[in-house]
C-alpha cells in the first residue's frame, strides 16, 4: 500500500485540511475528502477527489484516514457517532492538542479497533506537499513505516517515538523556540533602533548569533543527562552581571525590559539554589519545576 | 603601520586582557603591557612583552592602546591621572559598558587628545586569537581603518558605524539572543524530559528549528523597516491560542510557565493595541516602551 494508488481519507476541510487533501492529490493518490460544511470540497472535487457523503461512508477498513478538525472534542465527537466504524483503520490525527489529549484519544480509538498515529504540523498551508512542511507523527513505529510513502506527500515526515504524546510536545518545545528567537530578535532590534540602526542593518547579525548559540545545544545537552555542568565556557554567575547590565541598558534607553528581567530571575534563582559557579545548562532544574516564591 | 612589527599596548591583565595581548605577542607584535598588579604580567613577559613599569610608560603618542578593565570608571580613573597623556594615541577600549558610557567615554578621551574606538569581546579567552572570536568596534571609521590589521590578530574583528555606542549595543543585543536560544531549548527539554526523552535526543531538534527561524529575520526585519505588518505566514491571534495552548501544557506537566507567559503576555498587549490580525513582527511596538500596565 505504499505506491502513489493507495487511497486515503480527509476529514476536516479547513485551510490545513484542503492542504493535506490537495497534495495527496497532486501525488497521485485516490483522495476521498469529508466536512461538516459539503461545500468547503468544491475546489478539491475539481481536482479530482471524491466528497464522501458522509462520515461514516469515508472511511474503509485498512484504510489511511487523516483527521485534521478544529480540537480533539470535535475528533472523538464525529469519529465517535453511532454509524462510524473505526475497527480495522488507521488513523493520522494531525488536529492540534495537548500531549495528554493525544494519549487518552489514541486509547479511545485503540479500544474502537484503529491504528492511531498521532501528528502535529510544523508548517503553513501552502507549504504543505514540499519539502519544508516538517510533520511529526508519534505512536507504534509499524503504523508509520507502514504509511510512510503515503505521508510522504505532505512533506517531510517523521517518527518520533511510540508515545502518541510526543508530536504534541515537539510541537510546542519547538514553537517556544520559534517565539523566543522573534523575540530575542525584537529585543535587539528595539534596542538598536534607539541608536538610529534599522532592522534589516541588524537582522543578520542576529542571525549569525541563533546560529551559532542552537549549535551549541548538542554539547550542552551532555551536560544536562550527565547531570554536571562545569564551567567550561562561564560561570553562571559571570553572566548574570551582564545580565542586569541587559536590564539597566533596556531601561535606560527606555525599551521593553521584561524579557531581560525574565532571564535574569531564571539564573537569579538558579544561583540562589547554589548553581552559580556552574554552567548554563543548569538552568534546566529551574525550568522543569514551576516558580515558587 | 598595519604590519605585524606595529606596536601595540594592552591595558588591564584579566583574563580577556592576557589573552589579548597573548594573541599580539603570537602575531609578532611589539607588545607593551601594564596591570595594577605587576605579576599579572608575569607570563606575557616570558613570551617576550614588555612590562611597562608605569602606565604613563605604557603610552606612546600614535601607538594602539587596548584597554580591557573591570568597568568604565576604572577606565577614567587610570587614564585620567594626572601623568597620563593621551593625545595622539589611539584608544580601544574593550572593557564591559552600557552606550551611554561608551559615548561619555569617547568624548572625554577626545577632549584629551585620543582617537577612540569602543568594542566588546564576543568570545571567551580561550578563543581570542582565532576566527571565532567576534570582537566588534564602534567609533571613526578611519580610526578603526588605520588598526585593521593590528586589531585582526584579536580574532574576526568588525567595523558597527560612527557611534561610540553601538558595540555596546550590539553586544547586549547579541546576549539576548543567546540566553533566549538557551531558555527556549532548556523550556523544550524540560517538557520532553517529562516523556522521558533525554536532552541529546531534543537538541538537535532544536537547533534545527532555531536555524530555521533565524534565517527569517532578515525578511522579517523588512516588515519593521516598512512599518507594515500584513500576516503572510499567520496572524498573531491564531498564534496566541497556540501560546495558551503552551502554558497550559506546562502547567499540566508541572514544569515552569513563566517563559510561556511572558511569550503570550507581549502577544496579547499587541492584539489589545488592535494587532490581532497582523504578523509577528508587529510586536516591536511592545518591545520598543516600557511595560505599561
Amino acid at each position: 500500500m505504499n505506491s502513489t494508488d493507495s487511497p486515503v481519507t480527509v476529514i476536516g476541510l479547513g485551510l490545513m485540511g484542503q492542504a493535506l487533501a490537495g497534495a495527496f492529490l497532486k501525488a497521485g493518490h485516490p483522495t476521498t475528502v469529508w466536512n461538516r460544511t459539503a461545500a468547503k470540497a468544491g475546489q478539491l472535487v475539481s481536482q479530482g477527489a471524491r466528497l464522501a457523503p458522509t462520515l461514516c461512508t469515508a472511511l474503509a477498513p485498512g484504510s489511511l484516514t487523516i483527521v485534521c478538525v478544529t480540537d480533539y472534542s470535535a475528533v472523538r465527537e464525529l469519529l465517535g457517532a453511532d454509524d462510524v466504524d473505526l475497527d480495522g483503520t488507521t488513523l493520522v490525527n494531525l488536529t492540534s492538542g495537548s500531549s495528554a489529549q493525544a494519549r487518552e484519544t489514541a486509547e479511545w480509538a485503540e479500544r474502537r479497533g484503529a491504528r492511531y498515529l498521532d501528528g502535529a504540523v510544523m508548517a503553513i498551508p501552502s507549504t504543505i506537499g514540499t519539502e519544508e512542511a516538517v510533520i511529526l507523527h508519534s505512536g507504534p513505529q509499524a503504523d508509520f513505516e507502514a504509511h510512510r510513502s503515503t505521508l510522504g506527500a505532505l512533506g517531510t515526515v517523521t517518527h518520533l517515538g511510540a508515545d502518541h504524546g510526543l508530536a504534541s510536545l515537539y510541537d510546542v518545545a519547538g514553537l517556544t523556540m520559534m517565539w523566543s528567537v522573534l523575540n530575542a530578535w525584537l529585543q535587539g532590534t528595539a534596542l538598536l533602533r534607539t541608536a538610529g540602526v534599522d532592522a534589516a542593518t541588524y537582522a543578520p547579525f542576529a542571525q549569525q548569533l541563533a546560529t551559532g548559540v542552537a549549535a551549541w545545544l548538542p554539547g550542552y545537552a551532555q551536560q544536562i543527562d550527565n547531570n554536571s555542568f562545569p564551567a567550561e565556557v562561564a560561570a553562571l554567575e559571570t553572566e548574570a552581571r551582564t545580565m542586569e547590565h541587559l536590564i539597566e541598558e533596556s531601561e535606560a534607553l527606555g525599551v521593553n525590559a521584561e524579557l531581560p528581567r525574565l532571564i535574569k530571575a531564571m539564573a537569579d534563582r538558579a544561583i540562589a539554589a547554589g548553581h552559580g559557579a556552574e554552567q548554563y545548562p543548569v538552568l534546566i532544574g529551574e525550568f522543569s519545576r514551576p516558580q515558587t516564591n
